[in-house]
């Protein structure tokens, strides 16, 4: 049997503001990925969130990021190593935490927005990244770019990395995502991206925008549902998946079967 | 033997900005209460005050707080207990994973300035705060104004007590402290000080402003040390204290001996 | 000829995230309050703002807050009276000048949230308001709820007052709202509401709730949009209000009439 | 006569926080640069601060920075020219305000930091920071490193500007500071540093690391107190230039002269 992770960013609120559609989304993906305070999310909206994931028993995972609230965490702000260390304990500390008061735990970690993208070229951001969350719970799964540097360290220091692959961008001969700038960037058709998702679990391949095709690992896909056409893909995509006999499951439960 | 806790905040900086001499202060106490990034503090210097503190062996505590840097804390911001659950689980889940990423623990919780002051006469207040603590971990000390409804709701929901008394101020018929309003309310005299908290240790009788003494508990002592004068009462005292045969200890040492 | 002022509060949102629906109420009011980044907005979302208040020629009013975008301006926060002429001088300087920047102007101030609601009862931050307002401009029009200590305090120092109006809220005999908490207290019914304040800017007049009518001074009417609701409500009171001959327009062209 | 500006950053207290020495500093300059509450700041620091400037009748700056408390405006936050744009205009009208509603009024801009140094290099976020000081009031003096980017599109504009020279840094033959990593890049012989200031103002010649000299511009000499061998410096240099025959006079003087 074949299955796969859907994992989707929630708990991006904060105070009197709203943004996503949580509660649609939830119930179409097995795993979530909640702000922690700094880029989006307070503590309110965290519990709001925390009890929802612990309610469709999705994978509770920490959305670390830049503390950055205006910029959304999209922006990239010069740090020390030591200072990404210090802030990820932080965040995921506290996430942890609130999981543990309302009776769930936390399972995951996804570095948010421009820590993400610099994590995944960048050594030694990596690898802050990587030391805080065995700082705070070795057990944790990292979701981290297939083929990127920071899945890389996360695997060499040991920690379970979920290898996640975007279905709806398309891919170089060096296993890196094609550009946004560039015209052949996203894929917009639902029944090509389901295909390239069973090609890539059942071989473990995925073309590339040249025609070649790369070996990249796949345990989770990224989805976004804020707007009505993402929502409308991802709401196909589920359903293309299913109908392939791909079962959405989170990734903790990948090898319990 | 006597012994007595000492207890100070610490780690109140933030970015640029130093409040306070953390380095002369700490070996003059046995518990710290650091600040956990909401009223003062952030990731860094929780990180920096965190090793400092494992390094002197005092008591680590949360000092959780309101949201609001600008006013550190000092002002109530109005909140329902509900909110004020949630930014407490997340303040001692930030500062306890910090504890554990830095290879020690966290020990005790004190709340912050007008929480603190609310706590100490509002029970639903109270009440989110331990049941806050308790959600992370119940084996954590909360230190709470001798005498006041967080310390008696604290007993009363099973968590152990630390009942703080300030040495350099007197106190009223009804066990309150006398409000500083009020020209007696301020002692500056150690070595009147240092009797008070020797006889207090004893009986467990503190003399009130009008004559009379009242029952009250005490496990650790409230200084500061961050303009000139405290720092030179809190030296003194220190000395007064351990030459009546007083050892400075932290609280949860207290009943191992 | 008869005519009414309808305000509206804009340009609430914040970095990425949005609240309301500027572009679609704008074509329905007279004058827009727009944040002025200390309970929401930003100086892009400002910016943004101004250019489409400007093209649509209504008056631009600062909508100045307490220093809380978590809790959105809504909570009291404790301040002295000299702080909250800072903070009004530093808000309304900023987005006055905002205003010149984009080639329109500042014409009105008012109040926002717990600010504003504070300002109608407690004579000393209403004079700080007024005093501030005064300082930066003084020809700036105050907009302050009808009967309140905050209207009747920018009179005596000379500011021109536009007295705001409820339409969707009942009146007690004391000139003061129905407090939301009762029953009575909202009107749904715009046919009822637009009659209300036709007999107002007829004979200033407000019915209350025991039956009785006391004297209420109008020139402005305060609207909101955000839900779908109250958009509605809003569209169908404007076109009842011009129904009965009432022009919708901006207070500093009443008096040209 | 030969007379030059001393300028320096005042204000960059938050809350309770403090930053230098503003009451000692400013009897020394002829200029200060006020934190307009982005980088560091508030409304009510920044209103003791012009109170302050106004007593000593030094001109006032508008110093404006990054929105970023924690990194202190020296981090480069990414923004687009047209956000820059607006940030500015926001930061000087509301200290444009305060200045006024305390009985005095701005003179100059400095931009701040990470601000100022990528002004100094780049042509677009110069030009933001030009425009945005015109929309405020053209009036304003600009004060921009001597020979810097920043420094040559405000003269383009048709802006009065400062040009700025650091009393202890040498510069290379390319007219830019010698970088603070390179060994002989910081001068702590204040007599020699007032040599160089004196021969500046008289031929407009600076020499350089390798020996040559160049022509450099120079309006103001930029000066930090905060610690205190920079203030010992600061005491001592302004001595020396004025036993030179040098005097200290701001910058919107030297034309009257």
């Amino acid at each position: 049997m074949m299955f796969i992770d859907l994992n989707c960013d929630l708990g991006e609120g904060y105070g009197p503001y709203k943004i996503g559609r949580d509660e649609e989304i939830i119930p179409l993906v097995s795993s979530v990925n909640i702000a922690c305070g700094y880029h989006a999310g307070d503590h309110s909206v965290m519990a709001k969130t925390i009890k929802m994931a612990k309610k469709h028993q999705v994978s509770i995972g920490a959305h670390p990021g830049y503390p950055d609230l205006q910029g959304f965490g999209r922006r990239f702000i010069p740090m020390k190593s030591e200072e990404i260390f210090d802030m990820l304990v932080y965040q995921i500390g506290a996430i942890s935490s609130m999981c543990k008061a309302y009776g769930t735990s936390l399972e995951h970690v996804k570095p948010h927005g421009a820590l993400y993208n610099l994590a995944s070229v960048n050594p030694s951001v990596a690898e802050a990244i990587v030391q805080a969350i065995k700082a705070v719970d070795h057990s944790l799964i990292l979701f981290g770019l297939s083929g990127s540097v920071l899945s890389k360290i996360g695997e060499e220091h040991g920690l379970c990395v979920a290898h996640e692959v975007f279905a709806d961008r398309t891919y170089q001969n060096n296993g890196m995502l094609t550009p946004r700038e560039q015209k052949n960037a996203v894929i917009t058709d639902v029944e090509m991206a389901s295909k390239r998702i069973k090609e890539l679990i059942s071989n473990g391949e995925m073309p590339t925008v040249s025609g070649k095709k790369i070996p990249l690992k796949v345990d989770t896909i990224c989805v976004h549902g804020d707007e009505d056409k993402a929502f409308i893909f991802l709401k196909k995509l589920r359903s293309q998946l299913v109908s392939q006999g791909i079962d959405v499951r989170k990734v903790g439960e990948h090898h319990g079967t």
